[in-house]
């Protein structure tokens, strides 16, 4: 068909292709291994079939060609899962196309029953079959199928129905679904899939203030000895066998003194005073360089290499703002704010004032701050760091982000970039649609179970093919209320929504001992290290049970896929509004075991008095019979319960405040 | 800023803009007058101010340019509605914006109140309203308020306050709004917008089968004089009269002989009858010939004109099929499916066959014919024809259909095409997406309040940017269950719903004649005039108050816009599932008069038995406050009520069965 001019549909449409952002804006994005459902709305005129196949582009030009099912007949939705073996950028596209042999089955099969047109349905087939003998490549003994087909339907000993019985039988439809005769193949446009390695999509963060890590407060002097890289390497092994994968430091490099801030965020800092790591740069040096009391960039090397002997990557972090000391300053004041008095301006919310923090004015030389930033990165990345988490991304310019986002995953496409963008959705979601591999999010702040679970399920959904949740609890700038007041039982539960109800979540230490007391009138810690040094007495994590969750959550991570990916997700019934029940759930053919994995979290998000519930299970979202029987393992017990659609919890929380159920294969 | 490569935002960034179809795949459509709310979601980096402008291009390549809002500012929500004053196919496109005077009045207000930076602030204010004053054109008036505020600001004896009053004053602040200094302008991708004629939204169809108007049954013969142009034109000053704008004739084509169709689809047709026009083709030609018993060119052109006259458009039924007879048969039997023993296939659901009708195979000869069908059109066009229903277009390809409209559209942009696809969604709204003006819809199968009342919301809703419903109580082809079992009140009810429902909307003649007897076993009229001459007897609608209710809904319409929009409805909470209201609200700036028009709408659905209902009202949707009082005067009664936001109504089926309350404005 030649049809002159543009035309926005195909001989057999394809509208409503997904996953899109904006029609091909953004990519989606997906990880090796992770199912990707790709859809289609197809339908055709009149009443002859059609049939679809996606088409998936791999980088290296190869083609993965799939069937593509009818899964909602009433909505003409298409749909299948993807399962991405390599990185890099893909492509896929949907091809509808009109179906000779499933037309002709279907009026054959009704024509020849009733007697109808019975010689001329027979001939038909012969007709369609020989076309698919001779137009689609099949293996010896798929042709010798249908051939034999044909000669059925040839074969006048016969009568009509067994002679057509083989060409509409099992194996003939199979054959034709694999290998099916396709005419007017209709092509979707093509819609970008970006794949990346797995961590982007599944980590376990442990944040820490490496000056802390070994730090010692000396009595007799009353002066703090710093902690090191090589202080700080000595905590790896407890960070790994708790089960993290990635520890992440606060900023390392030299500290502003001028209007540096003192303990508690006091205006003055007394002597001895480390300042705060986000006051970034001072004589020794700035983003690039390492704070001499944390040691060298040898020093720093060791300590990733160590990391990495424990499993573990390192994620730096990065603000980008100055100090008033930071070379930047000196060396180039054009990339900064210039006020009318000529002075440059500080940080403020009016009539707040940060006079320690220059922010950086991005518009001012946009491609002198990016070079200097990009080569400030490779001096990272070329010492070993293949995390950063973005200190407040969204106060500075996207196109900035973009552009360097997109140059890093070029050159360095294992390098994950964190958001911390703790903004509206707008600004959040599009961090994550031009390049940020993972983001933090609003769970912090979703308190109760109702608001926690919609979450959830919003987080699971759309945005999902392109946003990706790290859950923390508590950061070193957030200490919520509930946080504050719910004790280790809060500190528990948690760590268990965060560490199953999202493929990545960050754990900040010293989370093990509860620290939970605020600075009067603010959301964070007292004390909080970010203006001084802390000491901690590892030894007295036991009194709290929150260590030992933490390692089995990460146990159960790996070992179930379920815990490990995003969408899946179902929030079930739960007849007390303090306990928030979810599963878990891949099935087989989306799992790399090829068997179903499915996990069942029950907890109560109140840490004060005794809950419980009835669960009533959503069992068609995990892949069940109503009256099926469960029997699971609850991985932060290792008791093994029995459970059926409907069971019952009781969270006590001075036993315990949550099951986190594999279900058992039966 | 001059980022290499490709960026996916701008410096401030603009996504999700709307209304868009897959991202300009289809344009959004709206007719002349139509109140179009075009949105963005609009964000930046850090705490500096933005803004949004809408420009619109026209047919003309000038431009309309808005200041665009912002509507909801946690989602970012930027909109305006743009009112379209001339046809043609415009774009339009969202430019985001960094808003310096607006960053500035904020900052100044707060620290010259808190007395922090208050010189340096004052002076960034002569900096900024200065750049106001060069860089953008605007009045002279206008430019001297400008002026004066920097003055003012420069006015050492004034208190600091006072002299920075003016610059945040309102009318600054009014004049920077209508014409802003915009910096770092970040434009969105053009969207197409399509604007059509008032009547591709608006109209209010009337069907009739020509040839029974006006024949006659001779006793003696025993034989019919069929209708003709000449008698159906006698019947127009009628139809227009009830307030109807477009009548709607079935084929007027000669109708084949072979296997001709007899009274009530019998499958032997009687001499003397005279077959369904849907059998097109014999002898005496084909779609672009004239059955020869209604009259010739000349006289059905004389038709076109009395209807003018009558202040009606007239509607021909386009069916792409032919009967056996069509010379089309003889003269292309390749534009037909050639089935493997050599015959021409007719239609067929297996095992049911039509033998009187062989459908068109559009992939056997594409060029052909469509050059063939074009051509047809046009012949319709120049006799006056302006609008086409199209019966069943979902059996046909829809890159035909694409194809033809378009070509239409480009010559006779007036031309609108109604599309009866009763089928699966996915279809029916494509075929709106590629240029079906209107549509037949679902109207007539929602049968109770509560899915009738969802119904009308979604057909309100996105879709409303592409697929104008055309709503139909009954038509030649169906006679609902409930429509047979109704009587008169329901007939009164569902044509309350279909006119007020939706902007256009049909009837089906014999309608005010309660015409609801159906032939046994199918939901179609007995006697059907598909198959046979039918006199009515006009004198009798007085009997059923159908015809009444028909004039006072349809003069309710012109005088109502909000009965002439699609958006802008709104149903409300009623205490009886058997009575819907819903609401239909044009805001004062989106009305033609420049007053607000609100009309509500209160139904019985049941036609049995006296219903009453509280009604609660969303009292913002149709923005008004929450304790407003509302006169009403109701279309169907000429009553006045005088309503709250809870008032009471009492439906008896032999009294009335609705209410259409046009809110007075106090």
């Amino acid at each position: 068909m030649a049809f002159p001019g543009e035309l926005s549909v195909g001989r057999i449409p394809v509208v409503g292709v997904g996953p899109s952002l904006e029609e091909g804006r953004w990519s989606a994005r997906a990880v090796v291994g992770e199912a990707v459902p790709i859809w289609a709305t197809i339908f055709r005129e009149g009443h002859d079939s059609e049939g679809a196949t996606v088409v998936v582009t791999r980088p290296d030009g190869k083609h993965d060609v799939l069937p593509m099912p009818c899964k909602d007949w009433g909505n003409s939705l298409y749909e299948v899962a993807y399962i991405p073996r390599v990185e890099g950028p893909h492509t896929f596209r949907v091809e509808a196309w009109s179906d000779p042999y499933s037309t002709w089955a279907h009026a054959a099969e009704v024509k020849v029953k009733a007697g109808v047109d019975v010689q001329l349905m027979l001939d038909e087939g012969v007709m369609v079959l020989s076309r698919a003998v001779k137009e689609v490549r099949r293996k010896a003994a798929r042709k010798e199928l249908l051939e034999q087909a044909i000669a059925s339907l040839r074969n006048v000993d016969l009568a009509p129905l067994a002679r057509l019985a083989p060409a509409i039988g099992e194996a003939v439809h199979e054959e034709m679904t694999e290998r099916p005769l396709r005419e007017w193949v209709s092509p979707s446009r093509e819609y970008p899939l970006l794949i990346q390695r797995e961590k982007a999509l599944v980590s376990a963060w442990y944040e820490i203030f490496p000056r802390s890590e070994g730090a010692r407060f000396n009595k007799k002097t009353g002066e703090w000895r710093t902690g090191t890289f090589t202080t700080a390497a000595k905590r790896l092994p407890a960070i790994a066998a708790m089960g993290f994968d990635v520890v992440y430091l606060t900023p390392i490099h030299p500290i502003g003194v001028t209007h540096r801030k003192g303990r508690n965020n006091s205006l003055k800092a007394e002597p001895g005073d480390p300042g705060s790591p986000y006051a970034i740069g001072a004589d020794e040096g700035g983003h690039d360089a390492i704070h001499p009391e944390l040691g060298t960039m040898r020093q720093f090397k060791n300590f990733v290499a160590h990391a990495r002997e424990e499993g573990l990557e390192v994620a730096l972090d990065i603000a980008l703002q100055c100090s008033p000391d930071h070379p930047w300053v000196t060396e180039h004041p054009e990339w900064f704010t210039q006020r009318a008095d000529g002075t440059i301006a500080y940080a403020e919310n009016p009539p707040k004032k940060y006079q320690d923090i220059y922010p950086l004015n991005f518009d001012n030389d946009p491609e002198g701050i990016y070079h200097a930033i990009r080569d400030m990165l490779q001096v990272w990345i070329d010492a070993g760091v293949t995390l950063f988490r973005v200190d407040n991304p969204h106060t500075k310019p996207l196109t900035f982000w973009e552009r360097l986002l997109a140059d890093v995953a070029r050159t360095h496409p294992d390098v994950i970039f964190l958001s911390e963008a703790f903004t509206r959705p707008a600004m959040m979601h599009t961090l994550a649609r031009i390049g940020f591999h993972q983001s933090y999010t609003y769970f912090t702040w979703r308190q109760n179970a109702e608001e926690m679970g919609e979450y959830l399920e919003e987080l699971a959904g759309e945005s999902s093919f392109y946003m990706r949740p790290n859950f923390w609890p508590t950061t070193h700038d957030i200490l919520t209320p509930d946080m504050q007041a719910g004790g280790a039982a809060l500190h528990q539960a948690r760590a268990v929504i965060a560490a199953t109800g999202s493929p990545s979540y960050g754990i900040y230490t010293g989370y093990e001992l509860v620290e939970n007391v605020p600075r009067p009138g603010v959301e964070e810690h007292i004390d909080n290290e970010k203006y001084e040094f802390k000491a901690r007495d590892w030894s007295q994590t036991e009194l709290y049970g929150v260590k030992d969750i933490l390692e089995r959550l990460n146990a159960a991570r790996a070992r179930h896929v379920a815990l490990r990916r995003l969408r899946g997700l179902k929030v079930h019934r739960s007849s007390n509004e303090h306990i928030l029940c979810f599963s878990r759930h891949v099935p087989a053919e989306e799992s790399p075991t090829g068997r179903a994995d499915t996990v069942i979290v029950a907890v109560s998000l109140n840490p004060h008095v005794v809950h419980d519930a009835i669960i009533t299970l959503d069992m068609e979202a995990i892949g069940l019979a109503d009256d099926a029987r469960l029997v699971v393992d609850d991985a932060l017990t290792d008791a093994t319960y029995t459970w059926g659609r409907e069971f019952y919890v009781r969270f006590d929380p001075h036993v315990t405040m949550a099951h986190v159920a594999g279900v058992r294969a039966l």
